[in-house]
């Protein structure tokens, strides 16, 4: 059993994933922000879905159409195979825990 | 997008059973618990793995060989098909919110 608010990276000046789960089907990470977000130029373009849910902190996410999707602790969102995104912004004060579940 | 933690049940005398996600890869489910547990001769023997995780409240899994697991909030637990278990106490105080991922 582990604690997804525990062992925290001591960098902080990195984000950090971690596989929580990992199978043919479906892989389940931890992520870990502190302030981050994706290079300007950076969109992420998956061949996997991925659905997101913040557990503490927050995260901004943009999609390349312009939405911008604010998650709170609680909040989820599915983010479907090849729809570009990136994150604009993680909370700076504390520590941004993502759940993620990447799934084909 | 939604919130984990809002848009809890009402009825608080039963459990509550909700599809984030479903798709034929997984199924992401949130589970809200006011105290229930499993029936005394009722064992989860299920054809999918469960990687369950806590977000609020607390509960406790038995397991066949007798194994108890409590997880609070953060605390997760990848339950492997065929592996039967049973909760055997949720928080009679507070709502207990799982999140539940099941995947073959």
């Amino acid at each position: 059993m582990i604690n997804v608010f525990e062992n925290l990276p001591e960098n902080t000046e990195l984000e950090h994933f971690q596989d929580i789960v990992k199978s043919d089907a479906v892989r389940i990470e931890r992520i870990v922000s502190h302030g981050q977000s994706s290079p300007e130029e950076g969109w992420y373009d998956q061949d996997e879905h991925e659905w997101v849910l913040v557990l503490s902190g927050y995260g901004v996410l943009e999609f390349d159409c312009g939405k911008l999707c604010q998650l709170k602790p609680g909040d989820c969102f599915l983010i479907e195979a090849g729809r570009k995104h990136r994150v604009v912004e993680t909370s700076p004060k504390e520590a941004t825990v993502w759940l993620a579940v990447f799934y084909r």
